[in-house]
């Protein structure tokens, strides 16, 4: 089937076999990463902007290093910041930049729904880099490589996202793909921290830890953002820690070989504790070094067209 | 004639040869955007450094995607937050940096005449992007490029500059040009934002929009910066809209095929009416759009020498 | 006996024949950044990172430049005010961005031994690039090499570093260096800004500026932080200019021959007159091209193992 879209907006969209497409492409380009001359001359004189309206230097880092290592040029402008913004709609930004004849545009921005009008709104590619609460594809996508790597399948695991599911774009990705590729997805948390009708997009929903995690074949552990306690979602850290956050005497629940995810980056002693994040089951390095090739992969597709 | 400075400071100085010389390199350069394979190896090895002491992503975008289209390296200094400047005079930052053997400097700074000190004191070429109120000279350059793009000529249009002349360097740079070109120019704007004597640089002077318009060939329309208004030269943005913003009622005294320019951003509902910016006659992204190739011609002149 | 380290994380360890290896590399890369095409391939798709937790553009700018003259793609990672490091460990930054594959860290840190830390924990290279009080050691190089250019030898010249020896990295690499390779290094300050057992270093201490310049070979004035005389550690910026400040008529106690070097960014007026900045003997811009080569060494020599 392959994969001719214009832009990657989503996971919500995405075909399997599409999906499945992406995950070889990246699976063949990752090994790009680990020659002595990591680079590849395929997307010279190809023009791709980095528009970052929320600070991000990990992902732009991982895109950025993606495309360079496909010998593409990068520009990168921190929307949030700059000049360009005074006084200038997010659709005049784009018109302006696209009269630069770029091929493809990465956007973050804290708006669900900003890359999809942006991608109706030109004739480049646009990557959905982390909207809002809404997706964040390129992670999902690289989540999915990583457990691929380990079990050979996602069909028919059962996969645990823990902690603050509500606010999280990873977590949205994740359940449309990994429920796409036939895994089982169960979500947990706090019930402050869990959207209502989230079953509706096909996850399983807990809200105690050691019920969920039972037979657990991955366990995705969520970065819980210190200002959640502010928002009155949680009574204390410390209280989510002893709940929810992930230790080597909560694991025994779970598989013996359980695979431990993380989208980075970890606050260690609140979500998961040192052991579990450099302990033997953590594919969390895993993760990032497959993110530059999921997103040589996007590129490669977008920018090629 | 051909162009044989070291430096290109302001359009003031410049022969209308030498305009020709650089807009028909522009002209020609133009197609390498068009292209799948967006870049030449001409400036390989070539150095480029951006020195900018005022914020502006969209003219360092511009000049840094002119700059790696062209194979050249680049490097950004934000001279006013860089530790460079920290009891550093701009002299000694200057001499600092050319030890480094640049080919080019991109320089932008708020007091007029910089470029100019700077020009003086090093082997380096410098390109003024931008000094105080004084010039932009790759901004009338664009605007000229884009004049004759859809004009065929610049030689007897009329050309309307709308709103505050005062404080623009983009104004003062495409009256010197366009009226050395040949072209009529008419400045118009409140009392407050015109300055005294502009009419000694060649241009009409009006302070009604209704009379300056009349048989107009082109309405460049100015940024208005909304801190005028605190600075008492104008009652209010509203009242400015009324009376010098440009709508399509207002266009209907200008000649039927009148072009529309702005050189960015623009405020919508101010100084231009959405329906305007976004209609038959406005040309505001092709400006951009040559923006990158005048970029490319200024620097495949100077570096190359 | 060439240079077999994964990393450079000081002078202190290095041997003799280590600095001139590099010395001798850097004199022969010297000449590509007089070409006219300042660019060759040997570097390419190598990634080296600037993780840089101190604010600097003139440093970073000079790895940067040496990096990009090699073809090595580069990033640039502020810690400082990066998402990173919220709630991130120093380590897990380093892990994280290790897992993208990058052959070389440039760090600079304001904890001393900072690097050090980060080099023992990843299998890329590690530069320093300055940390804390502690070591600068490509500045040394630096300094070596332009002092040898002009002198043509180390052995046996005396050099007198002046300033706020306490606080600098620069005066503490090259006090290693330049006593390793022979030379007799004295450091002359206000008693305040003199560190104890400084002598147990190799140097020479003193207190009066006409007892320590006699006879110097070479003169090395360090930039004087002005906050120094907020943290009660100076009288005054002018007390400190007058007793230890350099000028013409202090530099008659040197010798006839005697070179003049500061690290940058100087400050006029303060530690170092106008006249003998950009006097005869002055040969700071000389620095700062050397250091260009220097980095174009060290590059060379890490990220090609």
């Amino acid at each position: 089937m392959g994969f001719n879209r214009k832009d990657l907006l989503g996971i919500r969209d995405l075909e399997v076999s599409e999906i499945e497409h992406i995950l070889e492409l990246a699976q063949s380009l990752k090994e790009i990463n680990m020659r002595a001359i990591k680079k590849v001359p395929t997307l010279r004189g190809k023009t791709v902007i980095h528009l970052f309206y929320e600070p991000s230097t990990r992902t732009r880092t991982s895109f950025d290093i993606a495309a360079k290592r496909l010998s593409a040029d990068t520009y990168s402008i921190a929307g949030s910041t700059s000049s360009m913004v005074k006084g200038e709609t997010l659709l005049d930004t784009l018109k302006n930049l696209e009269a630069m004849r770029p091929d493809v545009f990465v956007v973050r921005h804290s708006a669900s729904g900003a890359p999809h009008m942006l991608a109706r709104n030109t004739e480049a590619s646009v990557i959905n880099a982390g909207d809002g609460m809404h997706e964040h594809p390129s992670q999902a996508l690289l989540d999915m490589l990583t457990i691929i790597e380990h079990k050979k399948r996602l069909d028919g695991l059962k996969v645990v996202i823990v902690g603050d599911i509500f606010h999280s774009r990873v977590a949205r990705s994740n359940i449309w793909g990994l429920t796409k590729m036939g895994a089982k997805v169960t979500v947990c948390g706090p019930t402050t921290l869990i959207p209502p009708k989230i079953e509706l997009m096909g996850a399983q929903v807990g809200y105690k830890l050691d019920e969920c995690i039972a037979d657990a074949d991955v366990i995705m552990v969520l970065r819980l953002q210190k200002e959640r306690q502010q928002q009155m979602l949680l009574p204390s850290l410390r209280e989510y820690s002893t709940y929810f956050g992930i230790n080597p005497q909560k694991l025994t629940k779970a598989r013996p070989d359980v695979l431990i995810m993380h989208p980075g980056p970890i606050n260690r002693g609140v979500e998961i504790s040192p052991e579990v994040a450099d302990g033997p089951y953590s594919v969390i390095l895993d993760q990032v070094t497959n993110g530059v090739a999921v997103r040589m992969a996007l590129l490669y597709l977008l920018a090629q067209r």
